[in-house]
C-alpha cells in the first residue's frame, strides 16, 4: 500500500454561517486532507503539532480512520491553534474572525522514521520554511509532492515559498493566489507564470466554480458538483487536496490523464464536505456514496460530440 | 435544411473596455445569435427593426451569410436601437452607460410568411409581449422554441414573462436572473423553480463560470474554455444562444444527450466571440477553426474513470 504523508494544522474552528453557529470544533488543513484521503487505499501520516487540550476523542477519530498520528507532536501546557470564521450570505466569501497561533506559532515538523520514504507528500498550507524542514527530513525525493499556500505567505515570505515551489510536482491554490503571486488576472496566464516557479502541475481551485488542472500547454477542468444547499464550507479546498492527493497515492500511475481522475476525486469529496458542518461529512462516508456520486459527475460533465 | 427564426435586436452597440474603445459598430441579440447560427447547416431568418440610419454595409453583411432578412422593418425616418457600456476590470461586470430604444420602442414584429413554419424558433431578449406575438404568427407549435430574457422584464412585465415561459422549451439566462426569478440563491433550486413555470429545459449562464442545463432531476455542465485574454465580452450570451439554437436546428434529434452537445456548441462560439470587439471573430469564423476548438473542449472536460 502505497505511503502519503501529510503536513499541516490540526485545530479548533469555531464557524459561522447564514444557517449554523458552531461551538469548537474539529478543523485544521491536515485534518481535511488526511480524512478526505482516508478514503483511499492508502497508508496515511500526519506531521502536525496540537496542545494538549486538543480532545482524546479527535485523536482517536483519526486513529479509527487508520491514519498514523506518530508525527502529530502534543505540547503540555500548550493550546491547539484556534481560527474563527463567518460566511456571507454567498457562502464564498468569509472573514476570519480570530486567529490564534498558539502552539504553531514555534512548530518544528518531524517526519517519524516510518514515513521518510513515503511515495507522495502533501504540504498543507502552512509557512513554507516549515514546508521546506519536511522535505528535507525525507530519505529520498518522493515520487510526487503537492504543495499548498495562501496569501499571507505570498506577501510575507516570499523568498521562502519560491523555494519550496521549486521542489514540488503539483501548486493548489485559489484563483485569487493565482492572480497575487503573478500578477496575472488571466488564470491561464497565472498558470503559465507559476509554471515558470517551478510546478509541472497547476491546479486553480475556484471554489463552486471548480477547479482547473494546467501541464504543458494543457488543461482540463472539473466543475463543482452543482448542490442544493452548501451548510459549510470550511475544508473544501483541503478535502479537495486530500482526495487528490489521496487518490494519486493509491494508484501507480501519476500521468496527466490520471492527475485529471485526480482532480474529479478531489472535487467529488469536497462536495460532501460542505453538505454538514466541519469534518462531519468525511467522517461517516461510505465507499458506495462516493461511487455513486462519481457517477454524478460522469453525468455532469460527459458529452459525446463527432470530432472532425 | 432546418429553419431557425430569431427574432431580438440589431442595434448600434459603442464599447469601453480596459483595452479599447469603440465607435458605434454593429451589435444586437439577433445579430449575434444569427451570425453564430450561420455556422451550422440551417436557413436562418430574422424578425427585427431597424431605422435608415442602418448600413447597407450591415445589411449585406448578414445577406453574404445567407441570413433571410424579409422580417427586418426598415422604418423610414428613424434610428436604430443604441446601447453603450462600459466593462470594469474583471471583464465580468459592466456598467450601461447609454440606452435608446429609438425604433425599438414601437416594435410590432412580422413573421414573413417563408419563416411561419420554422423548426426552431429563438425569442431574443425582448419585451416578452414582443415575443408572444412572434410565437402567435407560426403557422403551427414548432418544434422546439428556445427563449432569453433579461431583469429588466422579470421586473416589469411580470405577467408577460410568465405567459411566455409556459410556451417554450427552454429558456437560457444567467445566473443573476435565474436568482432574481426565483429568489432562490441555489442555482439547483433556482432551476427547479424555473421548470416549474414551464420550460422543460433550463440554461443557466455563468459568464467565465460556464453555462449549467437542467432537465429532470438531471443537469449537465460545460465550462467556459479558459482564454489567455478576453478583448470583449459583448454577445458572448447571444452567441452561446445562437450556437445553442442553430446546432439543434440543423440536427433532427432533440434529446437530452444532444442538448448537452448544444450546450457546448454554444460555448464553443461563445470562446470565439469574445476574442474580438463585436461580431468581428463571428463574421470571419472558418469551419476547421469551429472542429479544431471542439477538440479543445473535449480535451478540457472528458476523463476516464471507471465507475462501480
Amino acid at each position: 500500500m502505497g505511503q502519503l504523508l501529510v503536513v499541516g494544522t490540526m485545530a479548533f474552528d469555531a464557524i459561522e454561517t447564514p444557517f449554523a453557529k458552531s461551538d469548537k470544533v474539529l478543523g485544521g488543513a491536515a485534518t481535511f486532507i488526511s480524512l478526505a484521503a482516508s478514503h483511499y487505499q492508502v497508508d496515511t501520516g500526519i506531521v502536525s503539532v496540537v496542545g494538549d487540550d486538543f480532545p482524546d476523542e479527535y485523536l482517536q477519530l483519526f486513529r479509527d480512520r487508520n491514519i498514523n498520528l506518530d508525527g502529530v507532536e502534543i505540547v503540555q501546557g500548550g493550546k491547539t491553534f484556534f481560527w474563527s470564521g463567518r460566511y456571507h450570505n454567498d457562502m464564498n466569501t468569509r472573514d476570519t474572525l480570530v486567529t490564534e497561533l498558539n502552539t504553531l506559532a514555534d512548530f518544528d515538523p518531524k517526519v517519524p522514521a516510518s514515513f521518510r520514504s513515503a511515495e507522495v507528500v502533501m504540504l498543507g498550507n502552512l509557512a513554507p520554511a516549515v514546508q521546506l524542514s519536511v522535505l528535507d527530513q525525507m530519505e529520498s525525493r518522493p515520487a510526487f509532492v503537492v504543495m499548498d499556500t495562501m496569501n499571507y505567505w505570498i506577501e510575507n515570505t516570499p523568498e521562502d515559498l519560491k523555494e519550496i515551489m521549486k521542489k514540488v510536482d503539483v501548486i493548489a491554490l485559489n484563483d485569487e493566489e493565482a492572480r497575487q503571486l503573478t500578477g496575472e488576472y488571466s488564470l491561464v496566464r497565472a498558470a503559465e507564470g507559476i509554471h515558470k516557479m517551478g510546478p509541472r502541475y497547476v491546479v486553480i481551485k475556484k471554489g463552486e466554480h471548480g477547479a482547473l488542472l494546467f501541464h504543458d500547454k494543457k488543461v482540463f477542468f472539473a466543475p463543482a458538483l452543482p448542490l442544493e444547499e452548501v451548510f459549510d464550507p470550511t475544508g473544501a479546498g483541503d478535502t479537495f487536496a486530500g482526495g487528490f492527493a489521496g487518490y494519486l497515492a493509491q494508484s501507480e500511475n501519476k500521468s496527466f490523464d490520471n492527475l485529471k481522475n485526480a482532480v474529479i476525486h478531489g472535487s467529488n469529496l469536497a462536495s460532501f464536505c460542505v453538505e454538514r458542518l466541519g469534518t462531519e461529512r468525511m467522517e461517516n462516508l461510505q465507499r458506495e456514496e462516493i461511487q455513486e456520486r462519481l457517477k454524478n459527475f460522469h453525468e455532469l460533465t460527459q458529452f459525446n460530440i463527432e470530432l472532425q
